[in-house]
Protein backbone atom coordinates (compact mmCIF):
# COMPACT_ATOMS: atom_id res chain seq x y z
CA UNK A 1 0.00 0.00 0.00
CA UNK A 2 1.55 3.74 -0.95
CA UNK A 3 0.45 6.94 -1.31
CA UNK A 4 2.19 9.29 -4.56
CA UNK A 5 1.77 12.34 -4.93
CA UNK A 6 2.25 14.53 -8.30
CA UNK A 7 3.43 18.48 -8.29
CA UNK A 8 4.77 21.14 -9.69
CA UNK A 9 4.73 24.46 -11.71
CA UNK A 10 1.60 24.23 -13.76
CA UNK A 11 1.36 23.26 -17.01
CA UNK A 12 4.07 20.23 -16.77
CA UNK A 13 1.70 17.77 -17.26
CA UNK A 14 0.92 16.71 -13.98
CA UNK A 15 -2.92 15.43 -14.48
CA UNK A 16 -1.24 13.67 -18.01
CA UNK A 17 1.26 11.61 -15.34
CA UNK A 18 -1.11 11.20 -12.62
CA UNK A 19 -3.75 9.89 -14.71
CA UNK A 20 -1.46 7.39 -16.66
CA UNK A 21 -0.05 6.02 -13.75
CA UNK A 22 -3.66 5.48 -11.86
CA UNK A 23 -4.49 2.96 -14.97
CA UNK A 24 -0.60 1.20 -15.01
CA UNK A 25 -1.18 0.35 -10.90
CA UNK A 26 -4.66 -0.61 -12.23
CA UNK A 27 -3.48 -3.01 -14.67
CA UNK A 28 -0.76 -4.56 -12.83
CA UNK A 29 -3.42 -5.18 -10.61
CA UNK A 30 -3.09 -2.59 -7.40
CA UNK A 31 -6.36 -1.17 -6.29
CA UNK A 32 -5.43 1.92 -8.23
CA UNK A 33 -7.45 4.99 -6.09
CA UNK A 34 -6.84 8.69 -8.27
CA UNK A 35 -7.65 11.84 -6.57
CA UNK A 36 -8.09 15.07 -8.01
CA UNK A 37 -7.06 17.47 -5.36
CA UNK A 38 -7.28 20.22 -7.75
CA UNK A 39 -10.18 22.93 -7.58
CA UNK A 40 -9.48 23.58 -11.12
CA UNK A 41 -10.36 19.65 -12.19
CA UNK A 42 -9.17 17.73 -15.60
CA UNK A 43 -7.88 14.45 -13.63
CA UNK A 44 -11.50 12.70 -15.13
CA UNK A 45 -10.16 12.52 -18.25
CA UNK A 46 -6.88 11.93 -18.26
CA UNK A 47 -7.94 8.86 -16.71
CA UNK A 48 -10.54 8.31 -19.37
CA UNK A 49 -13.38 8.72 -17.59
CA UNK A 50 -16.22 10.39 -19.09
CA UNK A 51 -19.07 11.07 -16.02
CA UNK A 52 -16.63 12.38 -13.20
CA UNK A 53 -17.84 12.23 -9.74
CA UNK A 54 -19.39 15.45 -8.10
CA UNK A 55 -16.42 17.32 -6.14
CA UNK A 56 -16.63 16.13 -2.08
CA UNK A 57 -17.34 19.74 -1.71
CA UNK A 58 -20.84 19.51 -2.77
CA UNK A 59 -21.52 17.49 0.15
CA UNK A 60 -22.17 20.90 1.81
CA UNK A 61 -22.39 18.78 5.29
CA UNK A 62 -19.78 16.26 4.83
CA UNK A 63 -17.17 18.85 4.46
CA UNK A 64 -18.31 21.17 7.27
CA UNK A 65 -18.90 18.29 9.39
CA UNK A 66 -15.08 16.81 9.44
CA UNK A 67 -13.30 20.19 9.35
CA UNK A 68 -15.59 21.67 12.65
CA UNK A 69 -13.09 18.88 14.39
CA UNK A 70 -11.15 17.55 11.63
CA UNK A 71 -10.45 14.17 11.55
CA UNK A 72 -12.93 13.44 14.65
CA UNK A 73 -16.00 12.38 12.13
CA UNK A 74 -13.02 9.80 10.93
CA UNK A 75 -12.77 7.72 14.35
CA UNK A 76 -14.64 5.19 12.38
CA UNK A 77 -12.07 4.75 9.80
CA UNK A 78 -13.77 4.40 6.60
CA UNK A 79 -12.97 1.37 4.17
CA UNK A 80 -11.83 3.16 0.76
CA UNK A 81 -14.40 0.97 -0.71
CA UNK A 82 -17.60 2.35 1.26
CA UNK A 83 -16.43 6.16 0.37
CA UNK A 84 -15.69 5.47 -3.34
CA UNK A 85 -19.58 3.91 -3.32
CA UNK A 86 -20.76 6.93 -2.18
CA UNK A 87 -18.92 9.68 -3.72
CA UNK A 88 -16.63 8.64 -6.20
CA UNK A 89 -16.98 6.59 -9.60
CA UNK A 90 -14.95 3.51 -10.95
CA UNK A 91 -13.25 4.16 -14.15
CA UNK A 92 -11.55 1.88 -17.18
CA UNK A 93 -9.01 -0.67 -15.59
CA UNK A 94 -10.82 -0.45 -12.50
CA UNK A 95 -9.41 3.12 -11.40
CA UNK A 96 -11.40 4.22 -8.29
CA UNK A 97 -11.37 7.94 -8.55
CA UNK A 98 -12.86 10.53 -5.94
CA UNK A 99 -12.52 14.56 -7.13
CA UNK A 100 -11.66 16.61 -3.56
CA UNK A 101 -13.59 19.89 -4.84
CA UNK A 102 -14.20 23.07 -6.88
CA UNK A 103 -15.10 26.61 -6.72
CA UNK A 104 -18.85 26.70 -7.23
CA UNK A 105 -19.55 30.65 -7.16
CA UNK A 106 -17.11 33.36 -7.50
CA UNK A 107 -16.66 35.00 -3.58
CA UNK A 108 -17.99 31.95 -2.16
CA UNK A 109 -14.68 30.88 -0.34
CA UNK A 110 -11.21 29.55 -0.73
CA UNK A 111 -9.84 25.52 -0.58
CA UNK A 112 -9.24 25.43 3.04
CA UNK A 113 -12.09 23.35 4.14
CA UNK A 114 -11.69 20.91 1.59
CA UNK A 115 -8.10 20.72 1.85
CA UNK A 116 -8.91 19.19 5.33
CA UNK A 117 -10.95 17.42 4.99
CA UNK A 118 -8.96 15.44 1.82
CA UNK A 119 -5.52 15.46 4.43
CA UNK A 120 -7.86 13.98 7.27
CA UNK A 121 -9.20 11.80 4.72
CA UNK A 122 -5.56 10.46 3.89
CA UNK A 123 -4.72 9.75 6.85
CA UNK A 124 -7.62 7.78 8.50
CA UNK A 125 -9.05 6.02 5.71
CA UNK A 126 -8.48 2.23 5.26
CA UNK A 127 -6.60 1.12 2.37
CA UNK A 128 -6.26 -2.68 1.56
CA UNK A 129 -3.01 -4.26 1.36
CA UNK A 130 -2.30 -3.86 -2.57
CA UNK A 131 -3.72 -0.01 -2.84
CA UNK A 132 -2.20 2.85 -5.12
CA UNK A 133 -3.14 6.00 -4.06
CA UNK A 134 -2.28 8.77 -6.75
CA UNK A 135 -2.96 12.58 -5.74
CA UNK A 136 -3.17 15.28 -8.63
CA UNK A 137 -2.38 18.44 -7.04
CA UNK A 138 -2.69 21.71 -8.08
CA UNK A 139 -0.31 23.65 -9.79
CA UNK A 140 2.00 25.62 -7.68
CA UNK A 141 3.54 25.23 -3.67
CA UNK A 142 -0.02 26.68 -1.43
CA UNK A 143 -0.99 23.02 -0.95
CA UNK A 144 2.24 22.79 0.66
CA UNK A 145 1.34 25.37 2.84
CA UNK A 146 -1.56 23.56 3.98
CA UNK A 147 0.34 20.29 4.51
CA UNK A 148 -2.05 18.14 2.60
CA UNK A 149 0.46 15.51 1.42
CA UNK A 150 1.61 14.92 5.10
CA UNK A 151 2.23 11.37 5.24
CA UNK A 152 2.58 10.55 1.88
CA UNK A 153 5.46 7.71 0.22
CA UNK A 154 6.57 9.78 -2.49
CA UNK A 155 6.44 13.53 -4.04
CA UNK A 156 7.05 13.38 -8.04
CA UNK A 157 7.82 16.68 -9.42
CA UNK A 158 7.09 17.26 -12.52
CA UNK A 159 9.40 20.06 -14.33
CA UNK A 160 9.54 20.51 -18.04
CA UNK A 161 12.32 22.15 -20.03
CA UNK A 162 13.36 25.80 -18.33
CA UNK A 163 14.03 27.58 -15.06
CA UNK A 164 10.62 28.36 -14.21
CA UNK A 165 9.11 24.68 -13.22
CA UNK A 166 13.00 23.82 -12.25
CA UNK A 167 12.51 26.97 -9.50
CA UNK A 168 8.86 25.85 -8.10
CA UNK A 169 10.60 22.30 -7.91
CA UNK A 170 13.33 23.66 -5.98
CA UNK A 171 10.26 25.21 -3.47
CA UNK A 172 8.35 22.19 -3.54
CA UNK A 173 11.53 20.07 -2.40
CA UNK A 174 12.08 22.43 0.64
CA UNK A 175 8.56 22.60 1.87
CA UNK A 176 8.08 19.17 1.16
CA UNK A 177 10.88 18.34 4.08
CA UNK A 178 9.40 20.65 6.26
CA UNK A 179 6.63 18.40 6.25
CA UNK A 180 8.06 15.33 6.52
CA UNK A 181 8.30 13.85 3.30
CA UNK A 182 11.39 11.59 2.76
CA UNK A 183 10.99 10.53 -0.94
CA UNK A 184 10.85 13.26 -3.43
CA UNK A 185 12.09 12.63 -7.00
CA UNK A 186 11.53 14.16 -10.18
CA UNK A 187 10.15 13.11 -13.85
CA UNK A 188 10.85 15.60 -16.62
CA UNK A 189 8.33 16.45 -19.23
CA UNK A 190 7.89 17.40 -22.47
CA UNK A 191 11.61 16.91 -23.68
CA UNK A 192 15.24 15.54 -22.87
CA UNK A 193 16.07 15.89 -19.13
CA UNK A 194 19.50 17.68 -20.38
CA UNK A 195 19.56 20.70 -19.65
CA UNK A 196 17.58 20.40 -16.80
CA UNK A 197 19.98 17.43 -15.40
CA UNK A 198 22.04 19.65 -13.75
CA UNK A 199 19.55 21.89 -11.82
CA UNK A 200 18.19 18.59 -10.35
CA UNK A 201 21.79 17.39 -9.85
CA UNK A 202 22.14 21.17 -7.96
CA UNK A 203 19.01 20.68 -5.55
CA UNK A 204 19.61 16.85 -4.74
CA UNK A 205 16.76 15.75 -6.95
CA UNK A 206 16.56 12.22 -8.50
CA UNK A 207 15.45 11.51 -11.57
CA UNK A 208 12.85 9.00 -12.04
CA UNK A 209 12.86 9.40 -16.03
CA UNK A 210 12.28 11.20 -18.70
CA UNK A 211 8.97 11.56 -20.88
CA UNK A 212 9.47 13.19 -24.47
CA UNK A 213 8.01 15.83 -26.00
CA UNK A 214 4.71 13.97 -27.84
CA UNK A 215 2.60 16.21 -29.80
CA UNK A 216 0.09 13.79 -30.05
CA UNK A 217 -0.91 14.39 -26.51
CA UNK A 218 -2.45 17.73 -27.92
CA UNK A 219 -4.79 15.81 -30.14
CA UNK A 220 -5.85 13.42 -27.81
CA UNK A 221 -6.51 16.44 -25.47
CA UNK A 222 -8.56 17.60 -28.12
CA UNK A 223 -10.09 14.16 -28.75
CA UNK A 224 -11.01 14.19 -25.11
CA UNK A 225 -9.07 10.49 -24.90
CA UNK A 226 -7.00 9.51 -22.06
CA UNK A 227 -3.43 9.00 -23.23
CA UNK A 228 -2.91 5.72 -22.36
CA UNK A 229 -5.84 4.57 -25.20
CA UNK A 230 -4.06 7.12 -27.74
CA UNK A 231 -0.57 5.35 -26.98
CA UNK A 232 2.47 6.49 -28.27
CA UNK A 233 6.27 7.64 -27.20
CA UNK A 234 5.51 9.54 -23.79
CA UNK A 235 2.67 6.57 -22.83
CA UNK A 236 5.69 4.14 -23.10
CA UNK A 237 8.14 6.27 -21.14
CA UNK A 238 5.57 6.49 -18.29
CA UNK A 239 5.66 2.81 -18.26
CA UNK A 240 9.23 2.80 -17.36
CA UNK A 241 8.47 5.98 -14.74
CA UNK A 242 6.17 3.66 -13.58
CA UNK A 243 8.79 1.15 -12.58
CA UNK A 244 11.23 3.25 -11.21
CA UNK A 245 8.40 4.76 -8.79
CA UNK A 246 7.47 1.19 -7.98
CA UNK A 247 10.96 -0.11 -6.95
CA UNK A 248 11.83 3.80 -5.54
CA UNK A 249 8.81 2.54 -2.78
CA UNK A 250 9.91 -0.80 -2.27
CA UNK A 251 12.88 0.69 -1.24
CA UNK A 252 12.00 3.13 0.99
CA UNK A 253 9.79 0.75 3.03
CA UNK B 1 -6.65 54.17 -14.80
CA UNK B 2 -7.16 51.12 -15.50
CA UNK B 3 -6.44 47.28 -13.48
CA UNK B 4 -6.37 43.94 -15.37
CA UNK B 5 -6.11 40.47 -14.29
CA UNK B 6 -4.19 37.98 -16.28
CA UNK B 7 -5.83 34.09 -15.31
CA UNK B 8 -5.77 30.58 -16.89
CA UNK B 9 -5.00 27.09 -16.63
CA UNK B 10 -0.95 26.35 -15.42
CA UNK B 11 1.19 26.85 -17.83
CA UNK B 12 -0.84 28.74 -20.34
CA UNK B 13 1.68 31.54 -20.42
CA UNK B 14 0.12 34.14 -17.96
CA UNK B 15 2.98 35.42 -16.43
CA UNK B 16 4.77 35.69 -20.00
CA UNK B 17 1.78 37.82 -20.91
CA UNK B 18 1.41 39.82 -17.87
CA UNK B 19 5.31 40.56 -17.28
CA UNK B 20 5.13 41.54 -20.70
CA UNK B 21 2.35 43.70 -21.11
CA UNK B 22 3.36 45.78 -17.79
CA UNK B 23 6.90 46.94 -20.00
CA UNK B 24 4.72 47.96 -22.82
CA UNK B 25 2.38 49.51 -20.43
CA UNK B 26 5.18 51.36 -19.14
CA UNK B 27 7.00 52.52 -22.63
CA UNK B 28 3.75 53.78 -23.52
CA UNK B 29 3.97 56.34 -20.53
CA UNK B 30 1.53 54.81 -18.28
CA UNK B 31 2.94 54.91 -14.41
CA UNK B 32 2.90 50.33 -14.66
CA UNK B 33 2.70 48.97 -11.68
CA UNK B 34 2.91 44.67 -12.15
CA UNK B 35 1.88 42.22 -8.88
CA UNK B 36 2.28 39.15 -8.79
CA UNK B 37 -0.35 37.35 -7.09
CA UNK B 38 1.02 33.41 -7.53
CA UNK B 39 2.40 31.91 -4.75
CA UNK B 40 4.60 30.33 -6.96
CA UNK B 41 6.38 34.05 -8.20
CA UNK B 42 7.57 34.10 -11.36
CA UNK B 43 6.46 37.17 -12.68
CA UNK B 44 9.68 39.10 -11.64
CA UNK B 45 11.73 37.45 -14.31
CA UNK B 46 9.25 37.85 -17.00
CA UNK B 47 9.78 41.62 -16.73
CA UNK B 48 13.34 41.62 -16.22
CA UNK B 49 13.51 42.04 -12.91
CA UNK B 50 16.65 40.39 -11.12
CA UNK B 51 16.13 41.47 -7.69
CA UNK B 52 12.39 40.39 -7.01
CA UNK B 53 10.95 41.99 -3.77
CA UNK B 54 10.25 40.83 -1.05
CA UNK B 55 6.76 38.97 -0.80
CA UNK B 56 4.43 40.60 1.13
CA UNK B 57 3.74 37.66 3.43
CA UNK B 58 6.98 38.60 5.12
CA UNK B 59 5.53 41.79 6.90
CA UNK B 60 3.92 39.38 9.08
CA UNK B 61 2.58 42.31 11.38
CA UNK B 62 1.27 44.32 7.88
CA UNK B 63 -0.71 41.14 7.28
CA UNK B 64 -1.86 40.46 10.27
CA UNK B 65 -2.43 43.92 10.89
CA UNK B 66 -4.65 44.33 7.49
CA UNK B 67 -6.98 41.15 7.52
CA UNK B 68 -7.59 41.73 11.71
CA UNK B 69 -10.42 43.91 10.14
CA UNK B 70 -10.11 44.11 6.25
CA UNK B 71 -9.57 47.24 5.00
CA UNK B 72 -9.85 48.95 7.97
CA UNK B 73 -6.07 49.77 8.38
CA UNK B 74 -6.39 51.48 4.66
CA UNK B 75 -8.39 54.15 5.86
CA UNK B 76 -5.60 56.92 5.07
CA UNK B 77 -5.70 55.52 1.62
CA UNK B 78 -1.90 54.55 0.69
CA UNK B 79 -0.40 56.33 -2.44
CA UNK B 80 1.13 53.47 -4.55
CA UNK B 81 4.51 55.03 -4.70
CA UNK B 82 4.94 54.72 -0.78
CA UNK B 83 3.59 51.34 -1.04
CA UNK B 84 6.40 50.59 -3.84
CA UNK B 85 8.94 52.25 -2.46
CA UNK B 86 8.12 49.92 1.47
CA UNK B 87 7.36 47.30 -0.28
CA UNK B 88 8.47 47.11 -4.03
CA UNK B 89 11.20 47.18 -6.40
CA UNK B 90 11.27 49.09 -9.70
CA UNK B 91 12.37 47.71 -12.62
CA UNK B 92 13.35 48.10 -16.32
CA UNK B 93 11.51 50.74 -18.13
CA UNK B 94 10.13 52.21 -14.39
CA UNK B 95 7.52 48.92 -14.61
CA UNK B 96 6.99 49.17 -10.45
CA UNK B 97 6.51 45.21 -9.00
CA UNK B 98 4.87 44.03 -5.80
CA UNK B 99 4.98 40.47 -4.75
CA UNK B 100 1.77 39.01 -2.88
CA UNK B 101 3.37 36.21 -1.13
CA UNK B 102 4.64 33.01 -0.89
CA UNK B 103 4.44 29.59 1.16
CA UNK B 104 7.39 30.31 3.74
CA UNK B 105 7.80 27.00 5.02
CA UNK B 106 5.46 23.64 4.31
CA UNK B 107 2.40 23.30 6.87
CA UNK B 108 2.70 26.78 7.60
CA UNK B 109 -0.42 27.53 6.28
CA UNK B 110 -2.63 28.88 3.42
CA UNK B 111 -2.85 32.37 1.21
CA UNK B 112 -5.83 33.39 2.60
CA UNK B 113 -4.64 36.07 4.81
CA UNK B 114 -2.27 37.45 1.84
CA UNK B 115 -4.89 36.85 -0.70
CA UNK B 116 -7.18 39.58 1.37
CA UNK B 117 -4.43 41.67 1.90
CA UNK B 118 -4.29 42.31 -1.85
CA UNK B 119 -7.98 42.49 -1.86
CA UNK B 120 -7.97 45.45 0.07
CA UNK B 121 -5.06 47.02 -1.05
CA UNK B 122 -6.40 46.83 -4.78
CA UNK B 123 -9.66 48.66 -3.31
CA UNK B 124 -8.19 50.93 -1.60
CA UNK B 125 -4.91 52.30 -2.99
CA UNK B 126 -4.94 55.92 -4.74
CA UNK B 127 -3.86 55.27 -7.80
CA UNK B 128 -2.46 58.48 -10.48
CA UNK B 129 -4.55 59.17 -13.35
CA UNK B 130 -2.66 57.08 -15.95
CA UNK B 131 -1.76 53.90 -13.89
CA UNK B 132 -2.42 50.72 -15.89
CA UNK B 133 -1.97 47.62 -13.08
CA UNK B 134 -1.82 44.36 -14.02
CA UNK B 135 -1.93 41.14 -12.31
CA UNK B 136 -0.57 37.96 -12.29
CA UNK B 137 -2.93 35.49 -11.07
CA UNK B 138 -2.46 32.14 -9.66
CA UNK B 139 -3.31 28.65 -12.14
CA UNK B 140 -6.53 27.74 -12.08
CA UNK B 141 -9.90 29.26 -9.81
CA UNK B 142 -9.20 29.57 -6.34
CA UNK B 143 -8.38 32.90 -6.59
CA UNK B 144 -12.19 33.38 -7.59
CA UNK B 145 -13.48 31.54 -4.74
CA UNK B 146 -11.66 34.16 -2.82
CA UNK B 147 -12.71 36.99 -5.15
CA UNK B 148 -8.91 38.87 -5.31
CA UNK B 149 -9.65 40.32 -8.43
CA UNK B 150 -13.41 42.02 -7.68
CA UNK B 151 -13.67 45.68 -9.41
CA UNK B 152 -11.30 44.78 -11.69
CA UNK B 153 -11.88 46.26 -15.71
CA UNK B 154 -10.46 43.48 -17.51
CA UNK B 155 -10.15 39.64 -16.72
CA UNK B 156 -7.83 38.11 -19.18
CA UNK B 157 -8.08 34.65 -19.95
CA UNK B 158 -4.57 33.17 -21.54
CA UNK B 159 -5.93 29.63 -22.91
CA UNK B 160 -4.12 27.55 -25.69
CA UNK B 161 -4.73 24.25 -28.11
CA UNK B 162 -6.13 21.82 -25.99
CA UNK B 163 -9.36 21.11 -24.30
CA UNK B 164 -7.73 21.30 -20.71
CA UNK B 165 -7.27 24.88 -20.77
CA UNK B 166 -10.79 25.58 -22.60
CA UNK B 167 -12.60 23.93 -19.69
CA UNK B 168 -10.56 26.08 -17.32
CA UNK B 169 -11.67 29.29 -19.60
CA UNK B 170 -15.30 28.64 -19.23
CA UNK B 171 -14.75 28.06 -15.39
CA UNK B 172 -13.43 31.50 -15.00
CA UNK B 173 -15.58 33.36 -17.07
CA UNK B 174 -18.81 31.76 -14.88
CA UNK B 175 -17.05 32.78 -11.67
CA UNK B 176 -15.93 36.32 -12.91
CA UNK B 177 -19.17 36.90 -13.93
CA UNK B 178 -20.18 35.83 -10.14
CA UNK B 179 -18.15 38.51 -9.17
CA UNK B 180 -19.07 41.19 -11.29
CA UNK B 181 -16.50 41.62 -14.13
CA UNK B 182 -17.87 43.02 -16.61
CA UNK B 183 -15.30 42.84 -19.51
CA UNK B 184 -14.02 39.09 -19.73
CA UNK B 185 -11.98 38.27 -23.17
CA UNK B 186 -9.21 35.88 -24.27
CA UNK B 187 -5.44 35.34 -25.65
CA UNK B 188 -4.62 32.34 -27.55
CA UNK B 189 -1.01 31.36 -26.62
CA UNK B 190 1.19 28.74 -28.49
CA UNK B 191 -0.35 28.10 -31.05
CA UNK B 192 -3.00 29.23 -33.87
CA UNK B 193 -6.63 29.74 -32.47
CA UNK B 194 -8.55 28.05 -35.24
CA UNK B 195 -8.81 25.34 -32.75
CA UNK B 196 -10.01 27.51 -29.91
CA UNK B 197 -12.71 29.76 -31.61
CA UNK B 198 -15.25 27.53 -32.04
CA UNK B 199 -15.41 26.87 -27.90
CA UNK B 200 -14.40 30.72 -27.28
CA UNK B 201 -17.23 30.94 -29.23
CA UNK B 202 -19.75 28.97 -27.48
CA UNK B 203 -18.75 30.62 -23.82
CA UNK B 204 -19.08 33.81 -25.53
CA UNK B 205 -15.56 34.61 -24.75
CA UNK B 206 -14.25 37.52 -27.16
CA UNK B 207 -11.00 36.77 -28.39
CA UNK B 208 -8.46 39.96 -27.51
CA UNK B 209 -5.25 38.03 -29.89
CA UNK B 210 -3.45 35.36 -30.40
CA UNK B 211 0.69 34.39 -29.60
CA UNK B 212 2.44 32.06 -32.15
CA UNK B 213 4.20 28.96 -30.37
CA UNK B 214 7.68 30.40 -30.54
CA UNK B 215 10.42 27.53 -29.05
CA UNK B 216 12.49 31.25 -28.66
CA UNK B 217 10.72 32.11 -25.46
CA UNK B 218 11.94 28.67 -23.84
CA UNK B 219 15.80 29.69 -24.91
CA UNK B 220 14.96 33.24 -23.24
CA UNK B 221 13.50 31.27 -20.22
CA UNK B 222 16.69 29.21 -19.79
CA UNK B 223 18.75 32.20 -20.05
CA UNK B 224 17.10 34.03 -17.95
CA UNK B 225 15.94 37.14 -20.15
CA UNK B 226 12.28 38.66 -20.29
CA UNK B 227 10.75 37.77 -23.39
CA UNK B 228 10.65 41.61 -24.36
CA UNK B 229 14.24 41.70 -24.21
CA UNK B 230 14.57 38.49 -26.45
CA UNK B 231 12.38 39.82 -29.21
CA UNK B 232 10.40 37.84 -31.69
CA UNK B 233 7.50 36.71 -33.31
CA UNK B 234 5.47 36.55 -29.85
CA UNK B 235 6.25 39.19 -28.40
CA UNK B 236 5.05 41.27 -31.73
CA UNK B 237 2.02 39.41 -31.39
CA UNK B 238 1.42 40.51 -27.81
CA UNK B 239 2.10 44.32 -28.81
CA UNK B 240 -1.17 43.80 -31.24
CA UNK B 241 -2.71 42.08 -28.07
CA UNK B 242 -1.67 45.07 -25.93
CA UNK B 243 -3.38 47.99 -28.27
CA UNK B 244 -6.57 45.73 -28.21
CA UNK B 245 -6.83 46.19 -24.40
CA UNK B 246 -6.48 49.13 -24.33
CA UNK B 247 -9.00 49.70 -27.13
CA UNK B 248 -11.41 47.21 -25.02
CA UNK B 249 -11.07 49.44 -21.75
CA UNK B 250 -11.43 52.95 -23.41
CA UNK B 251 -14.57 51.66 -24.95
CA UNK B 252 -15.93 50.19 -21.82
CA UNK B 253 -15.34 53.26 -19.70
Amino acid sequence: MFKIAVTGKGGVGKTTLAGTLSRMFARDSYDSLAIDADSDMNLASSIGIKNPPKPLTEYKNLIEERTGEIGGVFKYNPKVDDVVERFGVIGPDGVKMLIMGTVERGGSGCMCPASSFLRAFLRHVILKENTAVILDMEAGIEHLGRGTTRGIDLMIIVVEPGMRSIETASRIKKLSQDIGIKNIAAVVNKGPSKSVKPYLDKFEIPLLGEIPYDPQMVNADLEGLAPIDYGGESVNAIENIKDQVLKMIKHSK
